[in-house]
C-alpha cells in the first residue's frame, strides 16, 4: 500500500509581496505582536520594516525582541516568551532565518504557558494552553522551517540541540518573498542552500516517506542542485526565487519524514567547532549516500534520486562535502565527544541503513582524525 | 516570479485502516455527531459501519441523516442543518461520494448558524459562527471534495447548481482509504474517475495554478489516464488505490485554481438531462482541448499536459468524449435553456482562452443538435 498521508495546515504565501497579500491574516491574529529577530538579517533584508509598517497600518502595536542568536538557546526562548506574556502579545511573528523561525515557535508555547519552566515544553502534558498564533517570515532559503512544526532549539550545556515539536507549532501562515534573501552573503546562501538540499536527500530517503512528500523532496533537490551545482558567483533573482521555493519545499518534505544522520552528526560540528548548520550536514552527504547503498532498497532510493536531479550518486558525494568546505583536526577524544552527545538522536533509524555508534566513529575519524 | 501559494488545511489519512490511523481526531471533535449519507455506498461500502463502530467504541453518540440525494439541494442541507443543530451535533461526518461530502459542508454551517434561511448560506456576512467541524470519508474516487472547501449545492429550482466555499468549510480530516470504493459498479467507477480527471485537466489549464497544484493535477491525470485508457473490465485493489490518491490530489489541484469550462456545461446536463457529473464534464473535455488550443499559452498547457500523462491532445480530445458515452438530443429551445441556466458561471475566465456564450451555444450545438 502506497504511503500518502498528508498533512500542512500552514497557509503559504509565496513571491513578491507575499505579505501583502496575507496580510489580513495578520492582522486578525490580535491587537499586539512579538516580533521575533536576530541581530541583522531581518532589518537588512527589508523584513521588518515591511511587517511594522503592516502592523502600523492595521493599529496593531508590538515588541520586538531581537536577542536571537545562532541555534537558538532554550532559555533565550524561555526568556522571551516570558517578555511576550508580560507584553500582552496575541501572536508570534518571526523574522530571519532558521534561529528565529524556529525560536517563534517556542516562544509561542512559552508565551501561552508562563508556569513552564524551560525543559517542561518538551513535555506534551504540561504545556495546557494552545500555544499564540504562530506566523513566518523567511529571509534565508533554507530551513523549511516557515512550513513545519520543528523548532531546535540548544540545549543550556550549549553542547546538545533538541526538537521540540507540538500540533500547535505550525505557522498559521509563512510570507516567503525571495527578495528578503537577496541581502544574504555568496556564504550564508550556499550554507542555507546546503541545509536545505540535505532536508530534501534525508526526506526522499526516509522509510516515512509518501508520495507527497516525496515530490516536494524532488522538486526542492532538482532546482537547488540545478542551482548550486553551476557554482554560481552571483545569484539573480531568479535563482533567488528558485532557492526560496525549493527550500520550503524541502520544509514541506521534512515535515512529513523528519531528517536523517547527516542533521545530528551535523549538529556536534556546528555547536563544538562553529560550522554553519547547512554546511555541517553537508559534511555528511557522502556518508549517508554511502551507508544507505549498504541496503538493497537504499541503493535503489538513492539512484532514484540521483538520476531525478540529473545526477550521479557518486557525484553527489564528491561535490556536496566539496562544497560545503569544512576542514577541521580531531583527536580520538574529541570525536569521542562529539558522538557522545549525539549518540541519543531517534533521526538513525529514518533511512533505509540504520547507522552504528560504531559507525558513527568511523565516519567522524574517516573525515576529521587527523591528530 | 512563479506562483506558489499553498493552502491544504486538511488533515488526509491515505490508505487501509485510514479511519484507524486518525481515529483520535474524530473522537475529540465532541460527543455527538451527525453522519451525513446518501441512500446506498454509505452502508454498501462498509464506511457506515466502520464509523459508527469506531464511534460507539469511543462512547459518541450520533445522529444518522441518511436523506442527501445527488447534486445535494440546497434544502435537504438546510433541514439536515436544523436536525443537526436540533440533536446537539458537534461534528459532522460526511460518508460516501460527492454529495454527501458537499452537503456535509453545508450542513456544518447550517447546523452552527440556526437563524440562517437556506440562501444565506452564500452570504459570508450572514454566517456569524464558525462551521461544526467537518470530517469525510469518501466512498468514490472522483469528487476530491474531502481535501476541498467546495459544496456544489443544488438550488431549489432544481436547474442551477451553485458553489458554497468558506473558510471554515475545509474538512478537518480526510480518511481516505481505497476499500470503501470497491463496491462502486464499473459505471460510477468510470463517471467519478471521469470526474477527477477534469478536476486535474481543468485545474492544470487554469491561470491560478501554481507549482504545488500543477504537480497535484498531473500526477492525478497521469495515474486515472493510465488506468481507465486500459479500458477495464474489473478495478482490482491497486487500481482502486490509484484512483483513490488521484481523485485525492485532483481535489487538492482544483481547491487551488476552481476548475474551467467543463463543469458548468456539464452541470446542465446532470441537472436537465440526468447525466452523471463525471460524464456530463467529459462531454467537454475536446472542447476544452480545443478552444484552448486557440491562444498560444492554451496550446502550449494542453501539450505539456497531454506529454506529462503520456497521451496526445488529439487522443485526449477522442478519448474522454468516447467513453463518457453521452448521446443525447435537443432542439434549439432545449440549447438556450442549456445555456441560460449557466451563464453566470464564473468558470469560464478560469481558462487561457475564455469562451463566449455564443461559442457555448456552438459547443451545445455540436454535441446534440439532431432535432
Amino acid at each position: 500500500m502506497m504511503h500518502a498521508d498528508f498533512y500542512i495546515p500552514t497557509h503559504l504565501f509565496f513571491g513578491e509581496n507575499a505579505l501583502n497579500k496575507g496580510k489580513d491574516m495578520l492582522t486578525a491574529a490580535g491587537r499586539h505582536a512579538m516580533l521575533v529577530t536576530g541581530k541583522q538579517s531581518a532589518r537588512k533584508s527589508g523584513a521588518l520594516a515591511d511587517v511594522t509598517a503592516l502592523l502600523k497600518d492595521a493599529a496593531i502595536t508590538y515588541t520586538v525582541f531581537d536577542g536571537i542568536t545562532e541555534n537558538p538557546p532554550l532559555l533565550t526562548c524561555f526568556e522571551a516568551g516570558r517578555l511576550a506574556a508580560k507584553e500582552g502579545a496575541q501572536f508570534v511573528i518571526g523574522i530571519g532565518g532558521g534561529s528565529p523561525l524556529d525560536a517563534a515557535k517556542a516562544i509561542a508555547a512559552f508565551a501561552a504557558n508562563p508556569s513552564l519552566s524551560p525543559e517542561d515544553i518538551f513535555d506534551d502534558k504540561k504545556r495546557i494552553n494552545p500555544a499564540l498564533p504562530i506566523f513566518a517570515v523567511p529571509t534565508t532559503a533554507g530551513t523549511g522551517s516557515e512550513v513545519n512544526n520543528y523548532s531546535v532549539l540548544t540545549l543550556p550545556s550549549g553542547l546538545q540541540k533538541k526538537t521540540f515539536k507540538a500540533p500547535d507549532s505550525w505557522p498559521r501562515a509563512a510570507f516567503v518573498d525571495p527578495r528578503y534573501t537577496a541581502t544574504m552573503s555568496n556564504d550564508t546562501t550556499l550554507s542555507t542552500a546546503l541545509d536545505a538540499f540535505a532536508h530534501a536527500m534525508e526526506s526522499y530517503l526516509s522509510p516515512r516517506s509518501t508520495l507527497f512528500s516525496e515530490n516536494a523532496a524532488l522538486f526542492a533537490a532538482r532546482e537547488i542542485f540545478d542551482v548550486i551545482s553551476a557554482l554560481p558567483t552571483t545569484y539573480d533573482a531568479e535563482m533567488r526565487a528558485r532557492l526560496a521555493l525549493a527550500a520550503t519545499a524541502g520544509g514541506m518534505a521534512i515535515s512529513v519524514t523528519g531528517t536523517g544522520f547527516p542533521h545530528p552528526l551535523g549538529y556536534s560540528l556546528t555547536l563544538l567547532d562553529g560550522i554553519p548548520h547547512g554546511r555541517a550536514c553537508a559534511v555528511f552527504a557522502g556518508d549517508y549516500i554511502t551507508y544507505n547503498e549498504k541496503s538493497e532498497s537504499g541503493r535503489a532510493r538513492i539512484a532514484n534520486f540521483a538520476a531525478a536531479i540529473g545526477a550521479k550518486p557518486a557525484v553527489l558525494k564528491a561535490f556536496l562535502p566539496g562544497v560545503a568546505g569544512v576542514s577541521l583536526s580531531m583527536t580520538d577524544d574529541e570525536i569521542a565527544q562529539h558522538v557522545e552527545l549525539i549518540a541519543g538522536a531517534k533521526n538513525y533509524a529514518n533511512s533505509p541503513y540504520v547507522i552504528s555508534k560504531e559507525e558513527i566513529f568511523e565516519i567522524y575519524r574517516a573525515h576529521f582524525k587527523t591528530k
